[in-house]
């Protein structure tokens, strides 16, 4: 199995690593998994709540930037790949029942309605392999920590059940590396796009860098700004105040893997 | 007199505003003459020290952005401006021999030479267009005052004789004003491009803001970060450096007006 993985992991397709997935041999994180392929972020709700969750990514498309939306019911999103089955490609999901987690499964083909509407939102993977390959280093993932995450006082705006406030990921980076950076994301548009906020974490209510709301410290260094992205975990606060009685996720850390490339998605 | 130039500047055309600043009836400042027209930085200098300052251009380009260069003896640059005469369409020239300034004539054509070579480099009235027309607020502009500019401890790439610090203007700006003129001034390489540094001034070896080398002080305010770019300056101080027997330039705000539109330096 251990090979197997390795094995997907030189060969390095999108499919071969929904394939390992799908058969129950990978129920960890995808990082590194499907190298150059898109990632998408996970949230499975009843029709109920579908129309108005649509309205809340298209009202906030930096923190929640839509790439697929499938039909009530249906398992399948051809645009991000032909062979993808929602309910089983996923190394491992989380299950919300009125805003309580309360199951981490590997598979959801169990607990699929007829009702379900997926969708899948862009990740900043992708434009972290921008930055990676122009040559910008970024220390969550030298130190192999998760990316520092906090909850601002920014309102994004609300659709029906779905409100709540802003969050945002953020990376230090030396000023040149900053300017840069903001050239490259700004290409990204489906991936969160350009930095929502450089410079002054209080004036987004943030009172210590050192102590994210989700994520590991970020350890900045003297002569480095902190660089805020809008993150993906915006809408997971959303969805924890509309309380819809179902809501599947991905684990955090365990995506989606589409056939998309992430070159695919620069608009320039 | 005034009522002709009242006229031109409601017409507004770059040509107008060329034909009565030739016929020595505006000797002022250039800003807000011909409105939506690139104007220009000029540097005119001997053949001899002409391959060396065009290879300084080159190395420099953000300082430099050589957007117009002449044959030896040729006053015209018809890539400019059909009809522009590059000694008599500035309201006012600089005049330094070997280093000094000399005179500040209204028309050079007294003392013109057959191997003069003529650059135009771009300026920031371009990209400040832009940055107007996005809604970002600039407050040397608001003011009245000119930009700030400061010497960096930054070494420009030497080429020849020709060799010196980077000059850098600095615009205070809000956050999200500071990402959307990145975005914007990326689009404008040949008038200095996406800002060189952003928030560290101590960085580039300047001690006060308030104090700069060139314009008026800036007025910082709290929550704003101090954008540099580029400026035109440096290669004046390069020039100083070489120390040529003669190079004319444009007196500061009074600047060459040619028919290209702002617009048309946009890359995207």
């Amino acid at each position: 199995m251990a090979q197997a993985l390795d094995q997907a992991r030189q060969r390095n397709t999108a499919q071969e690593a929904r394939l390992l997935i799908r058969a129950g041999r990978h129920t960890g994180h995808t990082a590194g998994l499907a190298h150059g392929y898109v990632q998408g972020n996970l949230c499975i709700l009843p029709a109920d709540y579908a129309g108005e969750f649509a309205a809340y990514c298209q009202r906030n498309p930096k923190p929640c930037p839509l790439i697929g939306m499938s039909a009530p019911g249906d398992p399948h999103l051809p645009t991000l790949a032909n062979d993808l089955d929602i309910r089983t490609d996923l190394p491992r999901y989380r299950v919300f029942r009125d805003g309580e987690l309360v199951d981490e499964p590997t598979d959801i083909r169990a607990i699929w309605r007829e009702d379900l509407v997926t969708f899948v939102l862009g990740c900043s993977f992708s434009f972290e392999q921008a930055l990676l390959e122009a040559g910008i280093p970024l220390r969550h993932i030298e130190r192999g920590d998760n990316v520092a995450m906090y909850k601002t006082n920014i309102d994004t705006v609300p659709a029906g059940r779905f409100q709540g406030k802003m969050v945002v990921s953020m990376r230090p980076l030396k000023s040149a590396d900053a300017i840069r950076a903001v050239q490259i994301t700004s290409r990204f548009p489906n991936v969160h796009g350009a930095p929502v906020h450089i410079g002054f974490p209080e004036l987004l209510g943030i009172d210590d860098l050192e102590q994210p709301y989700v994520g590991d410290p970020p350890r900045m260094r003297e002569g480095e700004l902190p660089v805020f992205w809008a993150c993906g975990v915006t809408p997971q606060v959303a969805v924890e105040h509309a309380r819809p009685p179902l809501c599947i996720t991905h684990k955090p850390g365990a995506m989606v893997i589409t056939d998309l490339l992430n070159a695919s998605l620069s608009i320039l």
